[in-house]
């Protein structure tokens, strides 16, 4: 996969920028959350799961993001410092503002729901001034996460990230993480995510995000529609999710791609995302080609929504290797050529 | 005790209005929070604990309050249902605000701290309009917790249900429960916890809690001059709070008090509060004279200190015989007159 | 009239609290205001008008406000300034508010509108750092205008100059001057406002003020009731006014009065209230008796409806005495003992 | 001048979206504003004026904006419609927002200053829903004041404006219009002008206003990078303003023009900038060539700086042409090949 360059001799292989938060996982499964009574913690928030991801893999990762001046905050630093990854822009909210935190109802595999605390929260308070010029410059890629769009003055942050990362050359991975949380619009939701897609080389997103993205443009709703757009635009690669059934992929110079998910036995509906993104964007920047990066990227997914946490599971290449050797041993192909 | 006059002939014998909110404490104690990997999760907020601790003790106990149209509310509610209390006038919010939490962190017995999520929650959204006239009558009691007149509207909906007592000769407590959250300034609290407690039939509060009251009227801080001011006004009983020595209670016609805390090995440092209100109040109200009354309350209190969790480990009338009865064998009075 | 003690030996006579704003009168009268192309500036707002009134009669006056840090805010304190007010607590905005501005319609004597500018406007940011307990001490008199409750921080200034008043045993004259700008809730300009009223010596108000003060305390709209329930409180005198049929006025020891205008040729519909304020209230203090008092308020409010601005025609001394003597030559009295 | 294409059979020439005002400005001339104490009104407000600049010409005007639902409102709709603007798309404003203001303040020719009402008021509430796409595509032009991207909501209103007249191909003027009111930091303005300014076929704005826009870029601050740096996005021409020494103008295909002033003697600082907008545009949207259309901006800008209003002011083509006649013939060329 040539089409983007990455720029490895840099300090750090990527910084997302975004959402770092906290997971409240109940221990008792398949039973409704107000009955819950005993949860465990873990670091969560999509794109901070997708840096541990990384940083399991091998990636030199960096972080964006403004997190609580509390023992919350102090965990989530901790946690990030302990996996390798550089902390040092990653910045204490100055006015009381709470971590992110999400409590997960896991009423089956099939039926899972969120209860989340987003009003005000930390991550949403990372600030233009946080955004320093020569830090984006030192990656090799930026990722920018939907949901650092959703509200000022985050949102300007991460428009600022993103010119930064234009002026330097720095290729830019949307991951469109969309939640419903704190947008005060369908029109502002389409109107930001589309800005950052068009300028964007590698645009990640289900197909719900991409017809939300795609509201104002008069597109038709279809995947190639959605990528005929992007592709025409800055976007060498689009990856469309469809849940269960997998995702599509385009790209421009390298065809189009038909993913089908391992089958593996799930606990849980959500985490696949974030360990999809975390793999296939280390194999494509470690210079695989797109359907070995798109199988990594399965297989990841799958493995999350196997396990209890998401952070606290993302696989290592060892363990990547070896489920993609038995599964495929067992299942065969999941990648093909469209 | 006849200085105040509770009428038990009706529907309800107290409602507290106010915070009901969620406890998460650490299974894994004397640890810092920052390391806490697991918690278990209770129904929390000063009023609800205490409104749980009088229907524990047989109270007919009522409610005035907002909860989170979430899972949570729908735990919370549950929990007051089962516990007796009448839900009739607990409130969804139409909003998405969240219900408050209270993380605990409990190093060792001597030092706890407590991490809030307090921005823009549900129990401050109660509001003038979810006052209700005939509710407030129907009561005997109405207890007013200061952390509810933190901010708007819960502030406006205090002041309107207090106005509502008054007019029906409903005998009113206030309990300070003073939590810096959410106020602006000094002299707000003072301002609305001075407005409050001048119009109260029972104040209760820690020393600091009355200073804070005091903040503009020139008292020099001394608990006989506290005392003093509160009688001159409504007040017939003032309990002042010290902490581990203990409080000192002046009523208008049935002296001063001094009341020492049962000698237990405390695990945590709060919820004691909430367990000397519940008793004691109820004590009062059931015609109990006010050192018998203030022996239940201290006597909750070393109760609840020693368990881990506040709401669900409320004493019963039962139990909490049986512990005065093994203490005071143990170790003799803690009611002195002064 | 000795029943309210006002201590002239003090440096100053009186300090309104509230709003100081701008008046743009139309100089081409009857027509719309959308149709008004030019206009005549004047300081404006009830509390600011009160003052000028009483400083021209001969009153030492000062002032606590908040007004804009722009040309405006200079222009309304070189005003009372030039006027002999003290501006020595009227302080500057900080962060960019503006005067509050009033554009006023006057389509016929009987027709006039107002078009308000009063959302953050510099006289809602007094706040309680700005209230000085030795300044309100310092006076014979605090007048607090109901308009400076309407919201946060004024709302809480106020508060804290009702306490510092009641403590040094400073008379309050609590002038109702409600807008229905800015205030949240019909519940909110209840509980405020008869906040103040019960502790306020003399409470004036239209009769649809009164009623607001009420609402929530079960009165039965008449004026024999909200004078009973005022004077069993802090109040020794009441003056509830009826528009165009005079007002009538209620004290604890001086009796009752019907007060009927002066039959003058009004120009506008408003200033009439700021006016009888100014002249009444001086009269008073000037210890004269009630029905002198009234006389003057009503003579004074007759000048000011009959003329283009507010503050500049306030009436000295000698014009106001020429008005009564004139027009009690051609009308006979308008003061009768009820 | 055809590298723009301008579709004039449509129903509407242009539809400017943005701030539409009041402007007092004091018939007491060369006094400070807190002075001043006669004002005539006028409609005002950068896009109202150049709308009313344009209509006079004979364009077919359209206009996107929120007002207030009052008098003032009912002013500037009126003023409007009798202009022959279409005012179709003029919505009220909901929750009471009043009109912007501007209080000029005159001291000289040389000295002017404003002093403006800019908290919360109508036009800033446009919002994404009243953004029409038909009537967008409706028109030959559209024109985006800065102003309307200063905060929310009428930042997202203008982008989606943006996006439709992008979809349907209708050209795009943005014209800076920088008022340091309601911006949040010197990022957000750099961001959003920029982003709008990448995608505009003509950007005009003073040399600080192309330096504000630019912060993030890189640039060296001189007007040919300016110039080069957008004529390589979507720019074909950009104005590029210096106060009295005149304006620089480059162009993709028609050359570099220096525009000096036409020499008059000034009666106020501002207005020029609406009067050089409203001719230049519709000169050229009337296939006139680009020195002739900057000869009429220049002319129009010297007319207004020398007349008490600015929307009243605005020239028709014959008063217009009358004055480039009579000026040339005395001072000669003002347009310059560079």
């Amino acid at each position: 996969m040539d089409m983007i360059s990455f720029d490895l001799t840099k300090p750090l292989h990527i910084i997302p920028v975004g959402r770092v938060a906290i997971d409240f996982n109940p221990t008792d499964y398949n039973r409704p959350l107000n009955e819950s009574t005993n949860f465990n913690r873990y670091l969560g928030g999509s794109p901070a799961n997708i840096a541990v991801g990384m940083a399991r893999l091998g990636d030199r990762v960096g972080f964006l993001a403004r997190v609580s001046d509390d023992q919350f905050g102090t965990f989530v630093t901790d946690y990030f410092r302990a996996e390798g990854i550089d902390v040092s822009h990653i910045r204490r909210c100055e006015h009381g503002e709470n971590l992110g935190l999400t409590f997960t109802e896991m009423l089956s595999p099939t039926q899972s729901s969120i209860l989340m605390y987003r009003e005000g929260v930390a991550d949403l308070q990372l600030c233009p001034d946080d955004v320093d010029e020569e830090y984006i410059a030192s990656s090799a890629c930026l990722l920018i996460s939907g949901t650092a769009l959703c509200t000022s003055p985050t949102r300007e942050a991460s428009l600022k990230a993103l010119t930064f990362a234009l002026r330097s050359g720095v290729p830019v991975v949307f991951d469109a993480d969309y939640r419903a949380y704190t947008w005060k619009s369908m029109d502002e939701i389409a109107i930001y995510t589309s800005l950052v897609a068009e300028k964007a080389d590698i645009i990640m997103g289900s197909r719900e995000e991409f017809s939300l993205m795609e509201r104002l443009l008069g597109l038709d709703g279809s995947d190639e529609a959605s990528a005929a757009y992007s592709l025409k635009k800055q976007a060498k690669i689009c990856v469309i999710k469809h849940g269960k059934s997998g995702s599509r992929v385009y790209s421009r110079d390298d065809g189009c791609w038909d993913v089908k998910p391992f089958p593996v036995t799930a606990l849980k509906g959500f985490g696949g995302g974030d360990g999809y993104a975390s793999s296939f964007l280390h194999a494509l920047m470690a210079g695989r080609s797109l359907p070995e990066a798109l199988e990594r990227g399965s297989a990841s997914a799958a493995m999350l929504v196997a396990s209890h946490a998401c952070s606290r599971d993302m696989p290592t290449e060892e363990a990547l290797e070896n489920f993609i050797r038995e599964e495929k041993a067992k299942y065969g192909d999941v990648i093909f050529a469209l």
